[in-house]
């Protein structure tokens, strides 16, 4: 970390920090757990106000970049889960196959009237109703994904809890509906954590998150379930090879 | 807008009215440009304070899904640019395709030094320079993406602005260098909008983004552009079909 700011620079002094903290972790091949200078450290080796040192970590722990610890400092985090969109995936399996030890905790599972946009989506007819179930979805007991998905009341009737307690939705679908999930579109859009979504995912109301809503067609092309997925940006990142 | 907001749940009123304003613009067909009630209006009408309303229209503004014009009041916005993942794609050509009046904005050009990071994406070795192109990509006159490429120098040597202003980069690299860019890899993250981006993407700091890095290869699969693009999350999304 030899390098100095620049003072004089149009660049805000907490963004030449910042890159100059994510080069020196490149450049001295950072590692996981690696503990990081202290603010105050920072600032006497910098040359920067408090609030300086302070809004670059902050910055780079929104981004993933960094991990706070209560009082014992700031590290350098865990690389990001990452998946892949070549093909259709299903979160339980991906772990799975990941070797990561991954655990959903169901927060609740009723029968809803549909809303319009709902209702548009899975192609219902007025009376229609659908089951709703939201899940908080974990890898290495950390909470990644806040999950509501959709599914007509018709083609899973009866489903309980128990069902879904220990194996993939997509799995009970198929083995307890006949209801085989063949492919699905998925829209992207990054989004902030709310207030109600913060709570279970752990992270402060305001990080950047990507919301991800699925519909999943079965063999015949009827749209099957509707998912409304909030996902840690801070722990999660996609990718995908463009030929 | 029939439906009235649930004082006693537990569920905070903003998210509720947002909920609710969604529902309504589904519901009754809601198009782009037409007005939406003012705050006092919907504080008169919800019985809810006027920071509930704020909030509640504010967030729809980040979303993407209303739009203020200062001095004229709040509207629906114009549905977000989409982008499909399921093939190789240029931003100048899905635009042209599109019918939508795209223009870059050249807002640097030089040879830099490599950082670590960059160095590596493009299997660079010591000494060698990049070239910097800061680009801000614009839709219909709207700043969309905040750019910035970097390409080996040795592969473009001596572009000039002049290259660029008026054709697509593959197009120059490929007519004046020789270099077909033939694929490429892309990573997608949530992030925040910086000060620093957020003057040319003419939307406020903490706004939600999605940064796009790309690395883009020839036909001999070497990697010849690593691109970094802050693409405005209220002004885009991102779908693909996952079969």
């Amino acid at each position: 970390m030899e390098r100095m700011l620049d003072h004089s620079s149009v660049v805000p002094l907490y963004h030449q920090l910042k890159e100059l903290l994510k080069e020196a972790i490149e450049k001295e091949g950072g590692k996981p757990g690696d503990k990081m200078p202290s603010e105050n450290e920072l600032c006497a080796q910098y040359n920067i106000s408090r609030n300086t040192a302070k809004k670059a970590i902050e910055d780079l722990v929104q981004e993933g970049v960094l991990k706070r610890v209560k009082g014992k400092g700031t590290f350098i985090a865990k690389p990001k889960l990452e998946q892949s969109l070549s093909g259709f995936y299903s979160f339980s399996k991906v772990m799975q196959e990941s070797g990561i030890e991954s655990k959903d905790i169901i927060i609740d599972l009723k029968v809803v009237e549909p809303t319009t946009k709902v209702m548009r989506v899975l192609q219902l007819l007025h009376g229609d109703k659908v089951i709703e179930l939201k899940r908080l979805r974990c890898a290495n007991k950390e909470p990644i994904i806040f999950e509501t998905s959709y599914i007509p009341e018709h083609f899973v009737s009866r489903i309980s809890t128990e069902d879904i307690q220990n194996s993939s939705l997509y799995d009970v679908m198929e083995k307890t509906f006949g209801i085989i999930v063949a492919k699905a579109k998925e829209v992207f859009e990054p989004i902030l954590i709310q207030e109600y979504e913060s709570k279970y995912l752990e992270v402060k109301e305001g990080y950047p998150a990507l919301l991800l809503e699925r519909i999943a067609f079965d063999t015949s092309e009827n749209p099957v379930e509707f998912c409304h997925s909030v996902v840690r940006g801070d722990r999660c990142r996609f990718y995908t090879e463009l030929i």
